[in-house]
């Protein structure tokens, strides 16, 4: 492209093309994924009362992409384990963060400053994921776009596409949401990326990989670093998403009429337990547990329990006060 | 077999068994499955909510089957996805159905005598996808029947085995059912089909490959066509799996009784609940909840979240009224 | 070795190693297997209502070791389906226990002694397994250590890593527990000969095959024994473990602190619950298993959860008077 040429981007991206992410950014993504995991709602808890659930938890958090796109193309999930020297790396930092005396690394690494380099650093390697996922697509099923960015997506964000599944090692369960119901930042942000690359391999999209690599790799960073210095969490995206909802998503909408339909029966189910008073106990406590299994709210239950993951993911600059 | 001479039912067979899926008849398994993903409880509400979820969703009703028989063979259970025409048709007819406006499409196929002759052709390609199975397995493990039968029952019954997984996508889950603890009645013929291919193909059942095609899709065919016009939902299997059933099954017992505890333990805590107050209709409605979760009643609340699941099967000659 | 040599065990260790494990060892692992199933909470209800999900649930019991490593090396899990004798022993023991008439079967091996002699078998299949997942392993990945670990301890222990799957095939869901939160003696002892197996595949180990199957199996069926006749759970490593766990695990120990106040909730819970009413006990007890489900204490629910299984684990002694 001619506008690399003139801004004398060219060296940059190649330079950054070869860039080896073994052993400084992986250990960044590390890092902040294991961080990531003490931050969850009762990871403490876990760490102390069984460290092996506690260090299974960490593994897919660091390996999660891989063992998700391993499983996808009917590899062996067991492969992220052949590469010890990337597991050691990953169990010596998994146990430096949870179990280090006076819990130096982990209030050392939860600084501003520290933490900002250290999720750029991962938000690099991300790049490299979601590159070497479209890639091995590539090499297996030549011109499906579709897997490509299955494959690409799941390598980069493998992670959070199998957050029920981790959690479930921890002892949590929380069906009413999953990452395709309320796709999270880091999320939405790798399946545009498996679409860029998965694209440029296909030479749909006119550009050269190391300057789409570039181009990503500073987006992807500059967001970050917005988001944690702001505090906020509003995605660069919303408008466009917003849109393209609007524009394509709200058809016959019959969805505002059977909200209201929920919260008349709700209400009318509220009054009618009130009113009818001690002998409907039972049917109550029925509709209590539908209420809770009914399908038709998970929605409502999802904002909730998602506010959580969010803050932990957001709370990047929390310092470690909190956790003491 | 003479019978087929007679009858001159050979060409017929012959036909159909050379008879192509695409794209008619897939279409028509598309159609019918995402209506049936539509009329599930909730699945409106998601479709607003996160159009990716539902599309995922969909696509789990679509190609379940060989998602399925994907991982229990060890093959990339992204496969389905490199048949970009087949997936394309399906999103379209997934869009088409979720979010056409003034709902004219769901509208359209959801008129009886359409809806009748969708679920007709869907039935038909129920056979191909049983034989589908079957034959792979066939060519991988000759002489085993069970692994035949397996794969067989999954490609055919996919979307019904893991509808538990489906839901999850949904932010539903309902672990106290499955199709295994009761099975319904496509899941159910889908079984049946599959021993029957199994035996054919290794020459226990004395039968030509068309012939069996034509007997069994004239089975499924009337045999749906008959529910839907009758609205029942009563298996013609019904008489033989009770004979079966008393005869293998009952052995010594212990049921009766263990039933007989359960009802008592109930009427029990109804009792108990009822004299407390009023006050306690929050601590009942979660004891409610509490209970679904006991392993010890399980069968109980089976029939009632069933009971949504199979009206939605079965309903399939509501008009299109009801959904607005 | 010498002190092998001296003992005379040499014949012995060599005789072990070249025992058949089908049919007689094979078969008492089937109906130890078969038996534990029937012993969880709600088992016989599901033998009653469906007695294909129980028929799979026992299938999983008997061949979940195959089935998660054959996940896990990205083998069709099917395979195991393809021994059609193991498989059809399997199922004659699992009708006999379940749907004997009179309920001879399970009666006669309830008994002490045949109990005894049929977990002292099956202890020996153990061995069997271990070893045959960290060869299959070796055979795949030359010098990977930790995937030799983890493919023997999945073929050993691989009904109770798989059993939240396995109880969701009968309808029941405890997500609060599992096999990594909190092992189990025989997914504990599985783990430690995986180690052993391993290191001494890559020689790390100076023993001989031979010798290392003949001391792990004495261990481990010593060790059976002695625990059902004491009828304790203790496990043989409790002080090792704890004292690994004091000085790895315990490191800035915000634990207390959290503890402290999960309990004091737990109090103002209570007193708030007590002041509704006096007989709101039975309630209050549901609603803190409701409370299980929150993500905030997976680690109380364990234990009670867990007590359960573990009884019926241990409960080896138990007549066959408590079932009837």
């Amino acid at each position: 492209m001619d506008l690399f040429g003139v801004l004398h981007l060219d060296e940059l991206s190649h330079g950054l093309a070869n860039l080896s992410m073994f052993p400084y950014f992986d250990m960044a993504h590390y890092i902040v994924s294991v961080m990531a995991l003490r931050e969850q709602p009762g990871a403490l808890e876990v760490s102390r009362v069984s460290p092996l659930a506690c260090w299974f938890s960490s593994m897919l958090f660091c390996f999660g992409g891989a063992v998700l796109s391993g499983i996808m193309l009917a590899e062996p999930p067991v492969a992220p384990l052949t590469n010890s020297t990337s597991v050691l790396l990953a169990s010596v930092i998994w146990y430096l963060v949870f179990y280090c005396p006076m819990d130096v690394v982990y209030c050392c690494a939860a600084v501003l400053p520290l933490r900002l380099v250290l999720s750029g650093m991962k938000e690099v390697t991300r790049t490299w994921k979601v590159l070497g996922g479209v890639t091995q697509a590539h090499g297996k099923y030549k011109d499906s776009l579709l897997v490509m960015i299955a494959i690409g997506w799941a390598k980069g964000a493998g992670g959070g596409l199998i957050s029920n599944f981790e959690q479930l090692v921890r002892g949590v369960w929380k069906p009413e949401t999953n990452e395709l119901l309320r796709m999270s930042y880091p999320t939405k942000i790798t399946l545009i990326g498996a679409v860029l690359f998965a694209l440029q391999q296909t030479h749909y999209l006119p550009l050269q990989k190391h300057h789409l690599m570039l181009l990503y790799t500073v987006f992807t960073v500059v967001n970050k670093s917005r988001m944690m210095l702001t505090g906020s969490s509003a995605s660069p995206f919303a408008a466009i998403e917003s849109a393209i909802y609007k524009t394509l998503f709200t058809g016959y909408s019959p969805y505002a009429a059977l909200t209201g339909e929920v919260k008349n029966a709700c209400i009318d189910n509220g009054t009618t337990t009130r009113t009818t008073s001690a002998a409907t106990t039972k049917e109550s406590s029925e509709s209590g547990a539908a209420r809770k299994h009914t399908p038709a709210s998970p929605v409502k239950g999802q904002s909730e329990s998602l506010k959580a993951k969010e803050e932990s993911e957001n709370a990047e600059t929390t310092s470690c006060k909190k956790t003491n």
